[in-house]
């Protein structure tokens, strides 16, 4: 265990504010303590001489050895009774007591202080506004709800205390255990950052599960469930995923929202399997503590049923996982085995006058097949079929190959005994087989997170100060948006750009036009083709112009006998269409071979929880109307952004389809990463979009960029 | 009720093959029918004087006024006990024997003999290889299932009979009960179309689930579903989803894949809920049988508890439903009635301490709201709440409203009660909150399949007889494929082309660039602009050459002086590339304007189940790589066409993103109509691709026409 031992395996507890008043949360925690709880139990009320048997202590200042104080005086003198527990070098504080953070300003004063204390004495501070907490281990259940948890390997922490009763009442009915059950309240010290740490360490902690309506540190919680999930799975909800949601979470706790994009990707880059409804959470947290991992994807399908066997196969289709395909000598072996009217191929149909002996060696056949990595047993009930010698045979098979099992007793009463076997043993079972599928499903994705390496990020070499100096000129002009005038920024960062000059007369673009023209006769595959190569773009730079394209501010393929007239005319566009306007000047720029390029997007933006993100997708007007992007947590390393590649729907028209050449991947992915360490060098950058980048099969080209930046930070 | 009346409420049934011997099928059903049945029981068995109680007749033919007969004598005398039947005057027969269609060819000639009977005789047959079928409203139980169901409103069939043993068993200890339930065996005579019209005309049948792997007849299923789902709910599992499951449907009961996108379009015409895993099924059905359908598409959440109630809104976001928003009035009344820490504002949280009297006050205030048109009742257990008090409550209020209202009643064995209180009075309840959702996002969607209004598909003024002429043409040059050189099809169904020659010539070129060029310089806003109009594009025209493009053998922009030299070009290209192929010549074709233009794709293609299939989508390089397409079974009508349009991914592309003008939709719609029209006029056509459908704002031009046709069919 780690810094939290002592606040889930203390000696002693203190319950501050103990009191044997009829339905007060007092009496409930203090008589939740001692139903079962190994350790000792102390009173501390002064009002109280007595409290349900024990003796009320005046203060906690009295009593030795006290390892955690559970607070639940009422809010006025919660800071006082903190302050004792601290004095009396209390370390481990639940603070059960509400009316803080998540009520006013004088809540908020409150919480303050209370925050201030915490750091004061070192305390590892639950709450406040929290149920309690539970240890299943030492019986501990030092909460205010009507139910302790039985035994189990699942860890879960809520930030709903209401939601924590109901899974309680829940899991017990179904001999779902827990070992660690926490109320997170407000969050005001202790966090779930904090909880996924101690949990990781914790032997008796299999698997964690969360509801969660919002991450206090985002980048903090990615570290540390980065670290956990490699050997422990987290299973999350995140609620407040859809508009209405967030502001649901936001009255509830006062979540503050990320963006949805931020948490998915974050979640994802953590290792945390995120899950949409209770159903996934308990069914993923079920068979993650009961089953093994699967080594191999694909899933075998025996069952008495055809019509069900069917259904289970459209689920494996649904899912990540395949049917397996049988060896020779499975299927051998199962025309052996079965009758003549069996199907011995996957899904193996073992026909309705199955008894038990036949499913036993049915599945025993499958489970030897290499190929396969989990299997799905679906029965439907018959004369021939005992379900209870089902579940046995199951559970001993699946002991003996420790491949992960699932099970669909199909029925009602007559699948109790057999399914309570059955989970028993740690094999969940489900009367439809698509939430079977699902699980195993789950199993998979949590093998591959398990196996995931982490790849550091790649560090370039890059002119910090030049880029600087961008961001700083743009901080004296007093504006907070830059246009194609900080293509230096990308050029300082090693992002490819078109040859481009920004030019303030007739006769600057004539001469740049000519140098930019020139460009484009250089042997260089990415160049356009010669006979072209002397046409130019040229667009207005003005920070004040967003949308350059709209005003006519864009001049395409513009002839060198046309640079100057072209001049002319765009800047009195620009002083037509804004005559406020500071024009900078206008861009010339190389003109691109578009024949075989793709139109991509890289861009930035600050998330409120998890700090700057990287997107990608591709350009021009499918950003808008296909959303077809992708997103990572900053900073992202070479394979992250291998994988933002492939995640898009378009990938395929990087690889070449219909017969075009792929464009150079490798280009966009250093394209990625480098943006990715510009973002991270510069806070002051709030949001930056390179649109398009150009992916052409020799590289990329940035063609034209939009940042703006925040002056406070640079 | 309609024609299969009698099948569900015979006076009399006789058991053809009626036996007492233990673990035999002929004892299971006669002893179902005996428990329960309100008519007559007859065995029928020459082997015997007397089954369980019953006196066993030789014959059929001694029995008189048989309304049913159900035959379970081995396969090879299942014809004559058929016959027998016909000859005794028996209408309606279910053949439980297996040993049909689904076991080699002797089966297959049983099967054809037996449709061949049920022919001569006019049977309503159910079956062969079925598990027999039930009417609970007169406690027939003709199945050898272990089970009868329960009474209710829902009728169910199921094209695997072990799946009807699990759900009824399952159901039994639900307290979900059944109207009818069938299982359809082979489907030899009877099948879901019949099934389907018949529990539409039955005022005991309030819903109609079924679990189907194949659909026996496409074409009469859609019409027969159309007509039934405006009143009756039809939910259905459709399996065979996936490549995977499809192959295991087709191994299981010899079910014919049609195409997926065939069954996904003909379901959705027929007003089908599809659902795609049995949990759905059963809660879309249940919630369809107990709750009314809402008027209004916000849904008011009323909890004590924040967290779930926050998951209850992300699941309505997830869904086509909207959080309601509350009037002021609404809002006031829960200011007085709630204390000042509840939310009042939707999910109204009426916090943790409220009992029952709370709850309902907020749940009447909610019902009350005039833009609130279903509701969640969402509870956490507390010590202040009784679950059966807040079920007694809410059933009253349901009834009072008239509401439809699902439950969310959180916790485990402290929920029964109160959950078989609610499920009693048709209000469903489940402990995962998105459920609840899911399942009132089922009721929105039947509403609106029940104001459906069925559209004629328009039938166009074409000339049909060009049409033909062209297809018989292919028909002379003995190919099965034809491209550009059956553009005339498209004129002659009205689908606007641009214009074009065929040309096998030099100077025939010259001369139809000239008249095809000057078309560029009418004044209609489709055309190109002025200065380019004189280009043209030209094609090779040869049946043989599918990819022109990738050969080379298309000329965008060929200015007059160029024409004839591009016409040997292709000509050598296409000669070159494939020395035999047939070359009808070059297609010199108007230039179009592309720049306010959208690529679209218009085809059809013919499903073996559901016959000829209309698509549309995204054109160009999008339809391989992102699949933008949606599909109708033909004829489609305007409103469908119109829908068509707006269900593809970039249909904001079509109306004009980022400032461009909106294309000619009436234009495309049209399109579609005609090609659904020609594509229904001439079966002979198996396929046909219009790609490019070039829309611009002033209609659609087709630009490229690729088809297949069938001979035999002309």
């Amino acid at each position: 265990m780690g810094q939290l031992a002592t606040l889930f395996e203390p000696d002693r507890i203190a319950v501050v504010g103990a009191t044997d008043r009829e339905g007060s949360v007092g009496r409930a925690i203090t008589a939740n303590l001692l139903a079962d709880f190994e350790g000792d139990v102390v009173a501390v009320n002064p009002t109280k001489d007595e409290v349900l048997g024990l003796e009320s202590y005046d203060s906690v200042t009295a009593v030795s050895d006290v390892d955690v104080a559970v607070i639940v005086v009422p809010p006025p003198v919660v800071i006082e009774a903190l302050q004792e527990a601290g004095e009396a070098g209390v370390r481990d504080v639940v603070v059960v007591t509400a009316g803080f953070g998540e009520s006013g300003s004088e809540g908020a004063t409150r919480e303050r202080e209370l925050r201030e204390l915490a750091d004061e004495y070192d305390l590892n501070l639950a709450g406040p506004n929290s149920l309690g907490i539970m240890n299943t281990g030492v019986g501990m259940n030092a909460t205010f709800g009507p139910e302790s948890a039985q035994r189990g390997s699942i860890s879960f922490m809520s930030q709903s205390g209401a939601f924590i009763t109901a899974v309680v009442d829940w899991a017990n009915d179904r001999n779902l255990g827990f070992h660690n059950v926490v109320s997170l309240g407000n969050k005001a010290v202790l966090d779930e950052s904090d909880f996924v740490a101690e949990w990781g360490e914790d032997p008796d902690t299999d698997v964690i599960l969360g509801y969660l309506e919002d991450v206090v540190d985002g980048r903090e919680f990615v570290r540390a469930a980065r670290e956990v999930s490699r050997d422990t799975p987290i299973v999350v909800v995140k609620s407040g995923r859809t508009e209405a949601g967030a502001s649901a979470a936001a009255s509830h706790t006062g979540a503050i929202a990320g963006s949805e994009a931020a948490y998915e990707a974050a979640l994802d880059q953590a290792g945390v399997l995120r899950v949409e409804t209770v159903q996934d959470l308990f069914d993923f947290g079920s068979i993650l503590a009961g089953q093994p991992l699967p080594e191999q994807d694909g899933v075998a399908i025996v069952t008495n049923a055809g019509g069900p066997g069917v259904m289970t196969t459209d689920a494996v289709g649904d899912s990540t996982l395949s049917l397996a395909s049988f060896t020779d000598e499975t299927v051998d072996a199962f025309r052996d085995a079965l009758p003549d009217e069996a199907n011995v191929y996957n899904p193996v149909d073992i026909i309705g006058d199955a008894p038990v002996e036949r499913f036993e060696e049915a599945l025993d056949i499958a489970l030897a097949d290499p190929n396969v990595g989990a299997a799905v047993v679906l029965a439907c009930p018959t004369a021939t079929l005992s379900y209870e010698a089902l579940a046995d045979a199951v559970v001993d098979l699946q002991a003996e190959y420790e491949t992960p099992v699932a099970a669909t007793l199909m029925g009602g009463s007559s699948t109790r005994s057999a399914n309570d076997t059955l989970s028993a043993a740690g094999i969940p079972t489900y009367f439809d087989p698509a939430r079977a599928v699902r699980s195993l499903d789950a199993l998979r994705e949590y093998r591959d997170i398990s196996r995931r390496e982490y790849t550091e990020p790649e560090t370039f070499d890059v002119d910090r100060g030049a880029a600087r100096e961008i961001l700083e000129s743009a901080d004296r002009r007093d504006t907070n948006r830059l246009g194609v005038e900080a293509m230096g920024l990308l050029d300082a960062y090693g992002i490819p750009t078109p040859a481009a000059e920004v030019v303030d007369s007739r006769s600057d673009a004539v001469d740049a036009a000519e140098r930019v023209g020139s460009e484009g006769r250089r042997p260089s595959g990415n160049r356009t083709q010669s006979g072209e190569s002397d046409e130019v773009v040229m667009k207005i730079v003005s920070p004040d112009i967003l949308h350059k394209s709209d005003i006519g501010g864009v001049a395409v393929g513009v002839p060198p006998g046309e640079v100057a007239d072209t001049y002319e005319d765009l800047v009195t566009r620009a002083h037509n269409y804004q005559p406020d306007a500071t024009i900078l000047g206008v861009q010339v720029q190389e003109m691109l071979d578009m024949d075989s390029a793709v139109e991509t997007i890289a861009g930035t933006n600050r998330d409120p929880q998890f700090g700057p993100l990287v997107l990608f997708g591709l350009g021009g007007i499918f950003v808008e109307i296909l959303e077809d992007t992708t997103v990572r947590i900053a900073p992202v390393s070479e394979p992250a952004a291998e994988e933002m590649l492939s995640e898009i729907d378009a990938a395929p028209l990087l690889r070449g389809a219909r017969g075009r050449d792929p464009v150079g991947e490798g280009a966009v992915v250093e394209t990625l990463q480098r943006l990715s360490q510009l973002v991270t060098d510069f806070p002051a950058i709030v949001e930056l979009d390179i649109n398009p980048l150009v992916a052409t099969p020799d590289g990329v080209r940035a063609v034209d960029v939009r940042l703006t930046i925040d002056q406070e930070e640079l």
